[in-house]
């Protein structure tokens, strides 16, 4: 089965306004790059339509509904989320020498590293302002969730670079990574807009639970996707987290599980040259023998109960329930 | 005569603990790149002292001294526009590919680039959280106010990477760039303390006028330095920012002139290849026949004189006026 984010439309056209409105606020240099970025023009700035699955903020904007909020009231906060997950993609790109985001061109490739950095140090800038322009207490503790989240943010991508030099990398550790850069700032989006309004904080630590969980069958599913993904999905060459030789989730678990095909595994990725595409497919075969794979599938279908079982101790109203529960099957299927 | 700054050890001591339980709220690799950007270990991770002059929390304290705010009400402030600093300077030595700061390896030459950003990122985000956990207004308002100084610096860096590759900077795009890239953090410092204790506006409006022209005094004399210090007073090799081409005032001033010396200095500073010591001399001479460094000196003058006027029209404490203008007339001296 297919499934499909239909809320996702919807928040991306209430939101859009409002980040255009945040990009617009900042120097031409950093916003013809934001512009860029999400997707509203091309490389030299005539109008397109490119932008990612608005997931965030959809997550946000539900978070409001579920803390009783009106549409108007959760777009500051949707889109301040938003506006993180742009900066930390425009400064992964650039530390991670990745060319492609979304199926184009990564903005440094466009416009440079620096113009990329200084564009996701003026989006981080202006998603905080965003919310504490709207003056209540509410959005000043929305603003500091979302500090922790980056700062959450900047933890995961510095284990991620240090992953890269090491031979030793822990499930453990592994699992702590895709906490902190994933998992870390979907659950500030679940819980956001219940923060903002001044919700009950169990309802906030409910959400905080489920994006967490949620969000880790997300990575799951997205490593799975990094390997026996089509490029149709990915926007990324078949078996293109093997070609960067990534420690992800179903990789480690295959290195450190005690088989013989993990062993097999690792002499292949420590190999000093570029691996062939025969390796690469070796590589896959050899973390499914190994278990890897099975692991990621167990681990994210495990990760999504938990996720239901957050949402289901929830104060909630029904149709919001059911939403989110909806988002998250979608983030833990392999179909994202 | 040599002006010294007396009360910055002081400031330094003050916001010096304040700066160091910031910093442990960091992920530990962050940490460490913090610890010895401030000069607090060395490449190794030993003890050292090797801090910066702590300019900017001076004045933030001073700041809140202004507006008959306690000590302690100061220090979050002062810390939160000193990670700021901190943060814009880790970037910038990235980008600029600037190996030396305060006489010492730049972080990313001892770290690497990915991990000095990511350092960065994390301390602009601390500093934010540092004046909203305070709970006041005011410390919302001084977090909007070093957001719109953030904003700024980030628009000055990336005029400053425009300009490399331009011929054509004319003197005002230069000062509109050293207003983004220095002014504005050090307004944002002079006004601080005023706007966290909820000052009066017009106190804020002052004192953001003073540190404004203070800023732009000390750029120059910044830049003087840069092409006639001494090697013991900036830590970099005389005639630094000549070797790097840099586009600094007193050389824009020289090239915009329309006088012959200034058009031998372009045709000098045109050549591809990399300047002979010969060649520097005979640009810091082109730069003075051409009149670059007397307008570079009147104009610190000039703006020293404005900074004053700003501290003459505002409802002060007489020791904290005869302070702030001490700092300026440090600022505009060369001897900083």
């Amino acid at each position: 089965m297919t499934l499909t984010l239909p809320p996702a439309e919807a928040a991306r056209e209430l939101v859009e306004p409002v980040l255009r409105e945040a990009v617009d606020r900042l120097d031409a240099r950093a916003a013809r790059v934001a512009r860029y970025h999400f997707g509203w023009v091309d490389e030299a700035g005539r109008p397109a339509a490119a932008g990612g699955k608005a997931l965030r903020p959809t997550l946000a904007v539900l978070s409001g509904r579920a803390a009783g909020a009106g549409l108007d009231g959760c777009l500051p906060a949707a889109a301040a989320v938003e506006l993180v997950h742009a900066f930390s993609l425009l400064h992964d790109d650039v530390m991670d020498d990745d060319p492609v985001r979304r199926h184009r061109p990564a903005a440094w490739t466009v416009f440079g590293r620096s113009a990329a950095i200084l564009c996701g140090n003026a989006l981080l800038t202006v998603a905080g302002d965003l919310l504490l322009e709207q003056g209540t207490q509410g959005h000043v503790e929305a603003a500091r969730a979302l500090n922790r989240a980056t700062l959450s943010l900047v933890a995961g991508q510095a284990l991620d670079l240090e992953f890269q030099d090491r031979g030793d990398v822990t499930l453990d550790e592994c699992l702590l990574m895709s906490r902190h850069k994933t998992a870390s700032l979907l659950a500030c989006a679940c819980s956001i807009g219940v923060t903002a309004a001044g919700g009950p904080a169990a309802l906030t630590e409910a959400l905080t639970g489920f994006g967490t969980e949620a969000g880790l069958a997300f990575q799951l599913a997205d490593d799975l996707l990094g390997i026996w993904g089509r490029a149709e999905q990915t926007g990324k060459p078949v078996l293109s987290d093997l070609r960067t030789r990534k420690k992800s989730l179903p990789v480690v678990a295959a290195l450190t599980g005690g088989t013989p095909a993990g062993h097999r595994l690792a002499g292949l990725l420590a190999r000093p040259e570029p691996l062939a595409e025969a390796d690469l497919h070796d590589a896959a075969r050899l973390i499914e023998e190994a278990g890897g794979r099975a692991w990621a599938e167990r681990e994210a279908a495990r990760r999504l109960d938990a996720a239901t079982r957050h949402l289901a101790n929830a104060d909630l109203p029904p149709d919001v329930r059911d939403e989110f529960l909806h988002i998250a099957r979608f983030l833990a299927s392999r179909d994202h």
